[in-house]
């Protein structure tokens, strides 16, 4: 039915866990319908380069529980321009590569139409990335485990806070969006979450931190990194609001990009792994994997990128019931 | 609108990660809403003995984090007779108590409609079970951390299955249901997986674990503990079958119960815990509240407790494709 | 033979991860030992509040695995002055409080030296501070379990430093003491540690990265927080030597302080609270209990708390070794 | 000085965390001074197939923190053999190979005693199982991963007996020794923990469960696998006991061996690996390398695996007076 014979699959933008597990999928789902499968190091760089290489089920073998990606990734300035497509492509023919499957987020898909355009050739996206910041898909893989890590984290700071009786301004990744602080932050019990989604109402927030006062001994506000202000802005207004609290900042960085995917994102992992080969030989391209409601969807590129404002008006309002 | 003014609330059956989570998110929606709240301990027959105590926002303070369940949880022979019962209402009734949300799964609920027979009290469940095994959700409260916990497990025994070469038979728990080793099964790469809604096919397992016999140095079997014959048995028949391999076995037991609840156990209790107390002064009862495709649902208690069969056999089919 | 009937517990500076173990202890052996027990709430400022209670057996309980101190811990300002410890001091005469046991670091241990010479009350210290800075002792309580945080943290960093070809500067804590930075640095597989007890050798090190450029497709930094120029000073000179690595830069923070401490930590502290009191029913004070090669040992508190250099000069050839 | 330019590393007998650690050290100590470095697959019977291979300072990147041993272990029988030992011997012969590395137990290093007294090849042996149980070092390699897996699963076995007011017997690894029984038991509160090295009390264990009734809601027996009895006849005796108790048993097995390996067991495997490379190249030969009191020590084979008593009898004195 399908003439396609060799599938390469890339790992592009920032690294999330469960990529690995996506891999993995791909290649050994291609195997199991008798494709030759290849992997390019680097993303679109490497493919620039011809950093291609056969893949077989062992190259596989042990790597669903790791963190990152074996592939790697990079930026491509070179790719963004038709001449480095041509390279790249040049270098796809010559292994008789028919298909790619690209795991990343919005700059991935936006790279992957652009080829597509140029050459026709089929690709499907799966979403990797730590924000969920892309319609088609319930979750994006690796955002599962990211939240985990926030919890794990502000869970070690409670014990500080309560300890010194303090408030803690936690700052978390998210510079598009609030989904990895509002989700942490209900985990978390904190006391407010502020996210680039929404216009943050400081007098709001200050009148739910007093009112707090008596029955909290500690007290924790995430910010996503995305916010306007940004956490230090956020913890000196706190602070010269109540200069009796014992106001700290901690930025949590980039430990929430790594670590052993957790079980969800691994089996969404496998699951759209599975599916973006099989995607291909029922002829379908220029569209990304997703799970909707357990289902697996496709969603063309173009709609896939669309920032369409995912914030779960029911999540904000939990955060304000349960901080009393 | 609602005439509710005082509710009361307990966990009962096994105990499930992200139940404290629960407990905290019912007692905290209900003072939001200007009602009185109350706990009762050790389920049902807490409920039969009176051991019925009011609630505040501080009493569930510092328990999101925790596993088990702060209220406990307990059988009760005495609740199963309507004399039983009868008492249960009587202490209620001293405390003027209207309504209540009881978590658990499905003795829980079958429990919760006798009583809703005899005294027309309105009541709402919450899943947590760390089976899955409850229709009306797509998961239930404990069952995301309790497959990580399988997952943590089983990467470990891999670590010593790789060093030695060896293939372990590994027993996760699941008496009616492979929705534990089915997950799980896919997160650790297992080569093949047993689960009580499906006849195990020896004849192909043992093909698959020998086909793959030079592509790998360890190899991992999951058994539901419901599976006909367990881990015992399955791994006599694979040490039977293939006299050279070095098979063990490994029951994971009460290790899958406990543990702090993952971030998403910790926001569908949170979510859920919301929903029902309000559920409750919308009029709602008799009914269980999940979370489907993402959105609080309500289902009849007979529906949620019919063990409808979950088994995707997407899934099932992922496992052979990705065990090469 | 002793005439110590009443004893209180309390810690005091920085939280750490064992101090509840050491509480528990504490609390637990006086009562073997037929006293009375006391806590004392935000250490000495408590104290001098009089916010002391009584503590039985079941106070204690399920407290070991947590990380902070229930007991709280707080600066005191008072206590410096001789009149704030004449009130502290009147507090514990109306409970007939004969002697104390204070957990912390090196202010803690200065606080008691003062206490103890103006009211000659038998007091003996317990090591718990993450910086491992204290002579008399071979670890503090909360030095194993923050190191493996850290470790922790950075395996993740890793995993991102690996996919994107990276070199990440990791800070870690320690403001006079380089072992958090050290031990996490030999476990990390780090290329270079920098620490405030070592002249830093900006030549050396950048030798050391160019050396090993051919090898690596990651490499790890770690400074202490006290080395004289910090984090954000070594990544820019890194940076600027080495214009094509892509260096990036990580600020750990809060998250060393907390968490469920390990088992070392549990044991180190539990030990050290029954020596702590049956130190004080010995007849000692003015000392600090601690391990050295395993066994107890007591260190009158002038000497505990005089910086000598720990720095095993072992550990860091031995990050220049393993570094190749 | 020394004539050694070529040495061998192996792991033997079960598989420990941190061995790949001791294999990194030992292969990057001996690349830092020049040496050309082997590995030997599976053991003792991988010397006797000659699985023999070079390694490079990249053979050992990245696997600090992964649990098992890369170089994998393996029974062998014809090395217990003359004959089989030359056979060894011939292929050490054959790559020039002048001195050894071999990480285990006290069968490695009986093996490793032989082989020394049939051919004088320079051996050094680094203490590599989970059960501490060498004379000549204070801990061995994979005994703080192992006794932190099991507070970990005795932790979250705890939730569950405080939420069912249960007793748990606990059976975890030991063999011929105790001391993962008695930290892990001090660690996680256990009621009573039950070794090789002591003669059970029953009736002090039944007298202190007793007496701990009022106070506990759960209870831990911690109970070593090489106990006479073993965990199911001691549960039923408690049950036999205490009728109206809830007993449950859970057997940690396998989960125990595997794992990243703790900070403290990668200093600590980082250590014995550069130290037994120079020692090797001071001369030394048929000892084992250890740390006592934080110093490397080297012990000879024969008193190595002498099981001298190392119960520590303040730790089971603790376990009693803190279980109040």
């Amino acid at each position: 039915m399908s003439n396609i014979k060799n599938i390469a699959v890339l790992t592009s933008g920032g690294d999330a866990p469960g990529m690995n597990a996506g891999i993995r999928a791909v290649v050994r789902t291609g195997i199991y319908h008798g494709l030759n499968m290849f992997g390019i190091r680097r993303g679109y760089d490497g493919m620039v380069q011809g950093e291609i290489f056969p893949m077989d089920a062992k190259s596989v073998a042990n790597i669903i529980q790791r963190g990152g990606t074996v592939l790697k990734t990079a930026r491509s300035e070179e790719f963004r321009s038709p001449e480095g497509r041509q390279k790249a492509y040049e270098h796809l023919k010559k292994l008789n590569i028919d298909a790619l499957v690209v795991i990343g987020g919005d700059g991935t898909f936006t790279g992957a139409s652009a080829f597509l355009d140029q050459f026709d050739i089929p690709i499907i996206g799966m979403p990797g990335t730590i924000d969920n910041d892309l319609s088609g898909t319930d979750f994006t893989i690796g955002y599962d485990t990211a939240i985990n890590t926030v919890v794990d984290a502000v869970d070690k700071i409670r014990d500080t806070a309560e300890s010194h009786d303090r408030l803690f301004v936690v700052e978390v990744m998210g510079r598009d969006s609030g989904l990895i602080a509002l989700r942490s932050g209900i985990s978390t019990g904190a006391e407010a979450v502020l996210i680039p989604e929404l216009e943050v109402d400081y007098d709001a927030i200050m009148k739910r931190l007093d009112k707090t006062r008596k029955n909290k001994s500690s007290r924790i506000v995430i910010v996503a990194e995305g916010d306007k202000e940004g956490g230090m802005v956020v913890a000196d207004k706190i602070q010269a609001n109540f200069p009796s609290y014992d106001v700290r900042l901690s930025i949590l960085g980039h430990i929430q990009r790594g670590g052993r995917p957790t079980c969800m994102d691994r089996v969404l992992a496998s699951r759209l792994g599975v599916a973006s080969v099989e995607g291909l030989l029922e002829g379908r391209k220029g569209e990304m994997v997703g799970l909707i409601g357990g289902q697996v969807q496709f969603t063309p590129f173009g709609k896939a990128i669309k920032h369409i404002d995912k914030v779960n008006t029911n999540l904000t309002r939990i955060v304000e019931i349960l901080s009393l």
